[in-house]
C-alpha cells in the first residue's frame, strides 16, 4: 500500500469511522451517504468527504460509499488485519480496569503482557493477563517485541518505568499519569489525563455557548 | 472577571499549565520563563506565550512570568477555587477506577454520587462515594444540583441513560463509551475513547516519524 501522507486530524478521525463502519458492517448495511455517516458520528459531511478524499475517490455520486470495501480499506489502513500486542504498565486501579476493560472486539488491539510492584499482583494472570514483576520489564518487551505500552503508573515513578521502556526499544506511549515525560525522539507520547478531561469540559460548559 | 473568548486549542492547554504552575508553586519556585515552562510542558515557547496573551500582559520581558500570579489567575478561569462535583454513572470495571482513581488533589473536582444497577454495588460507598440504585438517578442529580457526569455504563444503555441525564438538566457528559450520544443542544459531550487513542498512537507510530 502506498503511504500517504495525512493530516493529523483526519488520522485521528480514522478510528472511529472504522469502528462505526464495522456496526454498519454487523447490521447488514451494503452502502451509506456521507450525510447518514455525518449524522451517525457527528463529523460534518464536508469534513468526511474530504478525509476520505485523501485515499483516493472512494464513494460514488448518487450512490454513497460501499460499507465493505471502505471497511476493508481503513482496516489495512489502520493495520487492523494483524494483531498488534499492547503491554500494561501498572496494575493499580486504572491498570486493572484497562486489564478487564474490553478494547472494542473489533479493534485488533491486546494486551498480551501487564508489569507491577506487588507481590499479590505479580505472576498472577489478571483479565487474561500474565502479569511479570517489574525487573523483567525490559527483557520481556524485547522478547515479546512489544512496541507500544500503557503507562499506568503512580506519577513519581512515571519517567524512570519510561526511562526503561526507551531501553527496550518502545516506540509509542499511551500515557495516563499526569507527568509530562522526556522521552528519545524516535518516541511517541499520547497523552490521556483525566484529571484534564474533565477540567476542560468543566471550562467548556463555563465559558461557551454550545455550537 | 471580564469574559475572554480565546480559542478552544488555548482553552484545552489551561489545565496542563494549571497543573504544571501547581506543581512549581509547591517546589517554591517564584517565576518562570516561557522558555522554562515550554521544556517542561512541550509546548513551545511561541505558543505559550500567543495562549498568556489572550488573558492579557502576564509576563514582564527579562523577567518571565511570576508563577503565584500566573497560578491565582488560572485558578480563576477553570473555576478551581469552588468545587465542582460530578457524578458517575455505571461502576463496572472503568467505573470503579475512576472512583478509586485520584484526580489530581489539585483539581477541586470531586465525584460525589455514583450510579449503578448491580445489586452488589448500590447503596454501598465505594472510595467514599456513595452509589445510588439507577431509578434515583434523574432526583439525584437534580437533588445535588450536579451539572457534569462521567458516563462508564454498557455501550448498549449509553443513549437510554443519555436521555435521562438530559432530563436531569446535566450540562456535560465526559463519554467514556464508544456510542457517540445524541444529546439536546444545550449538552456538551466530550468523547474519551481508549481503543481509538491506543488505535491512533499505533497509526502515528506506522505512519509518521517523529517530528
Amino acid at each position: 500500500m502506498a503511504e500517504t501522507k495525512i493530516p493529523r486530524a483526519t488520522a485521528k478521525r480514522l478510528p472511529l469511522y472504522y469502528r462505526y463502519l464495522n456496526i454498519l458492517h454487523d447490521g447488514g448495511k451494503k452502502r451509506i451517504s456521507s450525510n447518514e455517516l455525518a449524522d451517525a458520528i457527528q463529523v460534518d459531511s464536508a469534513t468526511i468527504r474530504r478525509d476520505f478524499s485523501y485515499f483516493g475517490a472512494l464513494g460514488k455520486r448518487g450512490y454513497g460509499y460501499d460499507v465493505d470495501s471502505l471497511l476493508e480499506f481503513f482496516k489495512k489502513i489502520l493495520n487492523q488485519d494483524q494483531l498488534t500486542n499492547v503491554a500494561l504498565i501498572g496494575v493499580g486501579n486504572l491498570g486493572h480496569a484497562l486489564l478487564n476493560f474490553n478494547f472494542h472486539m473489533d479493534s485488533n488491539i491486546r494486551i498480551s503482557a501487564a508489569f507491577d510492584v506487588n507481590p499479590k499482583n505479580v505472576n498472577t494472570i489478571q483479565g487474561g493477563v500474565p502479569i511479570y514483576p517489574m525487573d523483567q520489564l525490559v527483557k520481556q518487551l524485547k522478547d515479546q517485541q512489544i512496541s507500544v505500552v500503557i503507562l499506568t503508573v503512580p506519577g513519581k515513578v512515571a519517567q524512570q518505568v519510561a526511562d526503561q521502556v526507551a531501553k527496550a526499544g518502545v516506540k509509542g506511549i499511551l500515557n495516563f499519569t499526569s507527568v509530562r515525560l522526556s522521552v528519545p525522539k524516535e518516541i511517541r507520547v499520547h497523552n490521556v489525563d483525566l484529571t484534564n478531561e474533565l477540567q476542560t469540559l468543566i471550562y467548556f460548559i463555563d465559558h461557551y455557548d454550545k455550537d
